[in-house]
């Protein structure tokens, strides 16, 4: 079917994969509403390969993951050996008892709900400025999750640790380690095909399902101004990071939020250079409409500690999104207002189509 | 069969792909003709990772095709994100009446017909002069195509609005965007097996075959010294471009020829730089003998726009090919003299194996 | 079956693929034994997309292998045209006659046994330092291969012509040729399984197995201080390698060793450089029990010419396995003590899953 991937099973049942391909391609403008000016840009967004399944024990998961666009894969640094960097997921996870597993190697950290929502299965073209501020992305380590029921309400409990400073460097690690542990509570049992992980209620839920999740995220002598990524500064903080948030869905109705708090022991600014702390917070929420068309709205505030300098902003958006088959093949537009501390205020369009196998 | 790809239908036929790869190897070597010196290299010229197929209904085509050879995808510059430029296609296509589509993404532009024929489709080893100096490439954008008959006749209409700088950039768009139309005309009616798009005459037109193309491509306020590549430069032109070209095909006899002009108003010599400008010629004709060998024969004169300082020069080439299995499968061979209008006249000799699946 | 790849026979048998994909993740931390400290990093250490089989013909083989972990790839530089360095092999191989095959293209020169063995098929987490430092690698370039029996053993005479300065150069051939024979014998027979490429008697031998191999490697004027790899230099000098090698195995036994030797005529040291010259030996020795769980110890020594100014070192290590799925499915550790002539002695451990398809 289309959208499940190209699905392969050895014979022998020793084996089962999953490889899909995708991409975005995205136009965006952007109006400056002081001068007026318009910029804009058209482009393959993000361009994906990936494989996944189980080897040898259904018990036995891996994960391959792709990004083959240049607006996608990672810059070209010393740090990552002035190689292509390409791969982001490559995980193996053992199911070692029920409702355990061990995860070994790179994929993302149990962070904000909306980063580890796919960037294929989003609400709007994408993700919040909450995201792009404050996530803590993917890294390389170790991760322990649990899931198991209490009555019909569903507990997860994800443990993490890993490496510190993104993906893919070929130096040596820098400063501590960083720690992260999530938990997740669903108090109306699972969301119909893993909907407290995709945008839109797709599957139209017959009863309001909800999941809350909070994380807390220490990143040891964290070298990066963002933790994951950033320039390498001299100076290293214990970089902290909170995040709550929750998605609720019902009928064709879904609401996502999501809280953020980084902060640092100490002022985050040093000697050469800040690192980026403060607070955001974004909430949106969307209505599918009988003919798979939505539309939500997303208001989302971040406001960066003052001693950084880093500029408070506000944004408002409508999106309408059709979605032809799910996520796997769908249109979406949307229209954000950004009012901001000290630059121009912006006006901002954009349309995308994405197309998953 | 080989050379048809990996093809799946999705059980429920919502989804249908075809998987291929290839790869070229080439030696070429070049002899100075002044000074007697030898230079010569060996390479994977082009390797390609190919997915295209219909998604969700038959009408929803789509194309994904990568550059994984060095030698083949994209620079690493600021402008493209400091990233590994792997996506040359990432294209959707909606055919939403008979006889029309819309393309959105990035793809060639519809440009000279040399440029379009894929580079495993071709009758020596790469491109002519014509096509190095003067194509017009990709681009990111949309397209329009119309196909209809009158009577035998075969017409196409295709026009284009594209961001103007080429593929995967990162930046806005620097200028104004680029208008390309094209009308293709076959009087005869179709070649067999889309042979107006290939070189050599494999499918041996039992009549007579022509395809004459006529396109007009105007780049706003460009701001490369080739349109899609080269330098960015702070002073912008209007860059505008005309190609005349054709194909024909009989009995194992196929000729093509090219005619490209390319100017901007007024001179295209700036502050910081030179847009390449001026006027170019291909003609090309090649005998396809029973046992699948032929030899062709190539001229080709480039006449830069005198002010632009860029040299005249002219290439005679005689090619030798054993098409094993078409273009899928194949050995090919030529030898180009090179005769420059400042700099040592040259002979270069290329030898290329080509394997695609 | 798992381990074995995705494999695709087209109907009318004129095609295969084998289609496999791996990634190989990787704990290393370093104890400095002077200064106690501790330095550790984690990261994907390999990643590899690989298609082989054959085309049209079962004598007309093909092999692609992609490179995506940015430990792995190459690096971007002017040299290989500032693009993103993937392909690893790209080869045709023609088995024109019966025991004869005609190579074209870039794969792995014949040199060391180590080298050639595939870095998914190590006894231990990785090669040793005797390949690190001496090894030739890849090349593109053409080769022959010849393979017979005579009486009960096997023999191999491989001879090959490359352009002597590695893999995915976009710049003309700099200095002359590489000519690289190797000879192999195998006096008790084939082993089971290829096992003379790879680590661990896997297969239990039933009885005893031996491969030597003798292998002269001439770089002409070569540019890069290690042959295929490291800085170009102005001044060039013909660079001169044996390798001496073997493999024995026998009911879970096995052995391998490796004596290499590399010089200049004359000094290595240039102007603006120096070649890496010298000697090197390593020897390993494993044991797998019957729950497919291995011991294996190695030492590794490495002299290099004292003109160069490099260091001399040895290095003894221990190594556990665990193969779950013969090499497609394992667990690997190995603690390294690292005896320095200048620098302090370290003390390196290794953890790594590897996982293949």
């Amino acid at each position: 079917t289309f959208g499940k991937g190209i699905r392969v099973l050895a014979q022998d049942s020793s084996f089962y994969l999953k490889f899909g391909a995708r991409f975005q391609t995205l136009y965006a403008g952007r109006l400056n509403l002081e001068t007026d000016e318009w910029s804009d840009k058209m482009m393959i967004r993000r361009s994906r390969l990936k494989f996944d399944g189980w080897a040898y024990d259904p018990r036995v998961e891996y994960k391959l993951e792709l990004a083959v666009s240049n607006n996608d894969n990672g810059n070209i640094s010393p740090e990552s050996g002035m190689a292509a960097n390409i791969v982001l997921d490559a995980v193996v996870k053992y199911n070692f008892a029920p409702g355990w597993e061990v995860w070994f190697g790179q994929t993302k950290l149990p962070g904000n709900r909306e980063r580890v929502i796919s960037s294929q299965n989003l609400q709007f073209v994408d993700r919040s400025a909450v995201n792009g501020q404050y996530n803590i992305d993917r890294g390389v380590g170790m991760q322990l999750h649990h899931m198991h029921k209490i009555g019909n309400a569903v507990l997860m409990e994800i443990g993490s640790i890993s490496m510190g400073e993104g993906r893919n460097l070929t130096i040596s690690n820098v400063g501590g380690y960083e720690y992260t542990g999530r938990i997740e509570i669903l108090p109306f049992g699972d969301f119909a095909g893993k909907g407290d992980y995709f945008g839109s209620d797709l599957k139209r839920e017959k009863t309001p399902k909800l999941s809350i999740g909070v994380t807390y995220d220490q990143n040891n002598n964290a070298p990066r101004e963002e933790g994951f990524t950033g320039e390498f500064l001299d100076q290293h903080k214990d970089l902290k990071t909170i995040f709550i948030d929750g998605m609720f869905k019902y009928k064709g109705f879904s609401t996502m939020f999501e809280y953020a708090d980084k902060w640092t022991d100490g002022s985050p600014v040093v000697a050469d250079g800040v690192f980026y702390t403060g607070k955001g917070l974004n909430v949106q929420s969307g209505y599918l409409f009988k003919n798979n068309f939505e539309i939500a709205a997303r208001y989302t505030s971040i406001t960066p500690e003052e001693i950084t300098g880093n500029e408070e902003f506000t944004e408002l958006t409508i999106g309408v999104s059709k979605y032809i088959v799910d996520h796997s093949l769908k249109i979406q537009s949307d229209l954000t207002h950004t009012d901001n501390q000290f630059s121009d205020d912006k006006l901002s369009f954009r349309f995308q189509v994405e197309l998953a196998f």
